[in-house]
């Protein structure tokens, strides 16, 4: 099988015309449109209504095309919308595709390989706790088997939308009595999705987690997740994306691990990986290669960044993730020459605290 | 004569605990204090305090130390405060101590050389207009001549503080009427500023110049300034920077003009001029060698950076000049490896649309 | 003819379900929804993507109940959608039917009539000025004929959602070269509305007006605009709302001028002229009876209220426009006994300076 | 003794000039300022730093004038100052003075009493639990004793600075593993100090709390506190007033409590108490009888306000802290007349959950 990218400039939230455009003159076949992962220049917050407006904008596009209901459409593609173009950050998505037979001989190159899936759904009371973590885990493994990688080094990014399953005041009120406060939010989805891609990747193990651990124990982190969370979701949904000698095509991914928010020379690294190496910034061929890039970004929680303190978390005019977003994707931008970065926060158990995760796609 | 320079981190607005130890310590000689640069954790805009708070603890220091009053400080110390800390950006102030005799022989090397200066009251209709220019332009040139500096390429940063006098409802309705709005506001006040730069260095020649001009042909611009503007100043205060051969000690400063946010390669082009090159980062020693890092950034009016649309313009929930104060100030700590850098927005005639300047100084 | 107007809670901008509910009753027929008025959860500003949203899923339930395009629907239906629930306004449309045949006879008292209509689409240059005001002014009163009323007295809202026809960076440089800036902007276009309703109702005399006039001269103003304008929108579209005795049903509308943001006598007037008086707030019999609570919001601009200074328009970290909105929201909520109130912002000759309009319907 | 009060309008949160006028006039004895309650245009949150710039410019007053310590100065008079003017909200200030000599008989007219008291200083993990309630209310129940009040009803208002003592991300960290995770807040703070106004005034019995209810169980609440905490604070700073049979002047305090933000009937019931009755509006007169408005806010945690969904507490771009004063202030203006009025959020265990506190002191 084959992977091919399209990154797309967008005009807002609900504008899908330039995948109409790709779709019309044949680039693109909507039917083998696997996952679509995207920019919006909402606030990435409880009241940001630009993902709803793309999701429908896309969803209402391949209803159209592949003449499926709308369930069908979100049950086939992964839409990844995540909102927050804050600073230099160009809203845009990035189209992946699959396409070809599937392969059973092996290829001297390994290539961009992506599976998708589901969690069942959970129930409010389960979120940010191991039962998340345990299903999440279940599914990422199967995934990853499916992608026919050499090992599990080769697993590059796992993005995931989280589960956040609504409830009422009365019952929030119900669980807090019972001493196991709900925790049906943005932070400890994201958590526990994070910790579920270390647990399936082995960068920790089972027995070292329990339900206290979850956004509280930040030395066990995943190195290749990147976890949004959305009110009112049911089920998670997940895309593994490794390199694999049984897949074909010209894209590669290569991933690193951010120590903080700063921390050019493992954005540098993974670049290099790629076989991309300067002197100051990207060459415009170099900057065409480029068909993705994503991160997760950190307020240091602990309130200092190489020992001197920020002041992202005590600004109460303004917040920290969107703080985050425009720090990283700066960062980014300027060592890529290109500001078309997808940058989601916050990053518990993604990487080291205060740090995060990159992940970079190229063409070879 | 000798400039010294001290980098010194700030727990709060408040905060000059960190400037009292090193005057107890006999570092710095407060009667030797000319200027103060300062970040503090505000919005930099209408309604920051914190350049007020600020004031206020420097001015109760030095009316303390010095026993003057607080008139007798502001006319002997340039205090540039200036609001935002958005992001990584650190706050902290640069303390500059001017002493030594006056020097009548050259030198071989060229040491930073400092001028501070004062312009008349302004009233408001000046503002934004050549009379604000033409004034601001002389006093910047007196001040060049007393640094015998061997030419203006030698002047690197002009820091300036511009006049915004107070006027009423009525007063500007008056003026409006009159067919000559009033534009004592921070834009036009920092734009006139900086073209007043542009003008006493020759980047710019006063027949291009008219009252049209101001703050709308913005291919008009000076190299080296750096202005902001405070609501209810009647003067605009002036410091001038740069390299004389008459001048001792070890410091040095560089400048460079950025063409956008993102342009990493003046960046480091203007700390290969002070003899720091570097792959990644900075090595810890070549960081403690940096003592200040001014610039000037901008959300590109046109809504676009390298190609691709930015949304710091269409953001109502936050300001611009908040947006690109957290681009510029990630990407040169990126760059520099600390975060305690001076961002001030916006740009104003301050290099080309889009980009800003940017001043180093370093121990040699 | 007859109007019916149903209030409808809102979870979220493109809940429509509580209007699908209405249908599936029977107690809405869709074919005759002739006007929407929606309060969404947005900013209200440029960024506010909840009116995009909320039209989108608006239109799509028209387009499936009614078998049209969705050009054939906003040709019909008025949806005039604005964002900012701010403080305790609640997010909430009001749908307006018009059905029965058209009378020839006059009836003793006088019931809501609703007409709507749209202008020619405008250029950019034409906002904000004459050619705006004089097209706009033109529709109002043929749709005012149209509802055979005794008397301009009886028109009570003019609710209007302006154009703001795009424009380049350069064209705007262009017309800026030629003095004549453009003004295709929210607060052009809203002034520019109000100003045509002020002389389609002869409040102001077209000999008055000038373009110099236009958001500058505020003695000049409307009774009973509420303008929204919408960034994109090439015409301008109208509702008009008056009593008339050929209309029946059991509605009638009522209006005010509101002096300032805190005017609680007018509200309390207004009320009074459909009947309802009360000492502290409604009894819930009165709550019940009001159908539809329409307001223009303002900050004084002269910065005070009452003698007594106000921030809304130093506030660089929150827009006075929900400030505004927020304020007046309260005021009215508090008052009525229900929060389910619409607020928009600014006023622009919207009433007198830092005042602005109120409509009310109710049950009679 | 006898109690005066002075509303004085700012310019600016270190505007002191009409308090140095009052004294200059001979209408303010700067010995007998007791306390000084203000209203600063700041948000309200961690980083407002009008509150700071407020106290330094208060203090440097009155070290002055009464030629005392800063400590001194802190240790006699009560500086109560408030960041958050949203919409309406004027900011200002009211000083207090006490004067006169002590009385030992009984008049007819009870007149307002104050009086003034710190707790010790608490450490972190005291906060939010029983030991800092128990200590409030001891020290409250021995101020209110100082007071000569018939009973416990007619103290109106105990007005709190509560102590949030500093911590370290460590120390944070070691309380969490022990299981009792730190509370040293604004949250717990106020809902600790009023808690220990229901305490002092039985409103509440000890044996109902306990340290599980603090902030949890709201059915707990004092109807006459007012708090704010500060961070950095050590102790809480406290002011009672009542009204007493044994103090004199022209002054007396009601109080009442909020079922809800727009809760007109309970304003309307203060003012009864103080004689004040009217239709719309107060009178000029009866406006220029009111000295002080203080408030407490909350926008209710359940998300509805009479049954409609409010959105200030899904609102990502702006906090619903501002909010709420936003719109109890706005509440209160318009009832009022005037927009000097002091509001404070939140309301934990201040009234019932979504209520708030309220009251009033007019010249009899």
């Amino acid at each position: 099988m084959e992977v091919k990218a399209f990154k797309i400039a967008t005009s807002g939230p609900a504008d899908v015309s330039g995948l109409q455009r790709l779709i019309a003159d044949g680039a693109i076949n909507p039917s083998e449109v696997i996952c679509i992962i995207a920019k919006t220049e909402g606030n990435g917050g409880t009241n940001d209504f630009t993902r709803e407006l793309a999701m429908r904008a896309f969803e209402d596009l391949f209803v159209e095309r592949l003449k499926l209901t709308r369930q069908e459409v979100v049950d086939r593609i992964i839409f990844s919308v995540s909102g927050g173009c804050e600073g230099v950050v160009s809203p845009h998505c990035v189209v992946f595709t699959r396409g070809g037979a599937a392969l059973n001989e092996r290829h001297d190159k390994k290539r961009l390989a992506i599976g998708i899936g589901f969690t069942r759904e959970f129930s409010p009371e389960e979120i940010g706790r191991l039962p998340q973590i345990e299903e999440t885990a279940k599914v990422i493994r199967s995934i990853i088997e499916s992608l026919k990688l050499d090992s599990e080094k080769d697993v590059h990014l796992i993005q995931m939308k989280g589960a956040i399953p609504s409830f009422s005041y009365v019952e929030a009120e119900a669980w807090e009595k019972k001493g196991k406060p709900l925790r049906s939010d943005m932070v400890y989805s994201r958590g526990a999705s994070a910790l579920a891609s270390a647990i399936a990747l082995k960068e920790v193990d089972s027995s070292q987690l329990s339900d206290d651990k979850v956004c509280r124990d930040f030395d066990l982190f995943s190195s290749v997740a990147s976890c949004s969370a959305k009110p009112g979701l049911k089920r998670t949904e997940i895309m593994v994306m490794g390199n694999s000698p049984y897949w074909t095509g010209d894209l590669e991914i290569n991933h690193g691990v951010l120590k903080d928010m700063i921390d050019v020379s493992t954005v540098r690294q993974v670049l290099k990986g790629l076989g991309i190496t300067f002197e100051d910034q990207l060459s415009p061929e170099q900057v065409s290669r480029i068909v993705g890039v994503f991160a997760k970004s950190e307020a240091d929680p602990r309130g200092t960044i190489r020992g001197r303190r920020h002041t992202m978390l005590t600004d109460d005019d303004f917040s920290d993730t969107r703080y985050s977003r425009c720090v990283l994707g700066a960062v980014l931008s300027s060592i890529i020459g290109d500001t078309a970065v997808y940058i989601s926060t916050r990053a518990e158990h993604h990487g080291p605290l205060g740090g995060g995760t990159l992940a970079i796609i190229a063409k070879m």
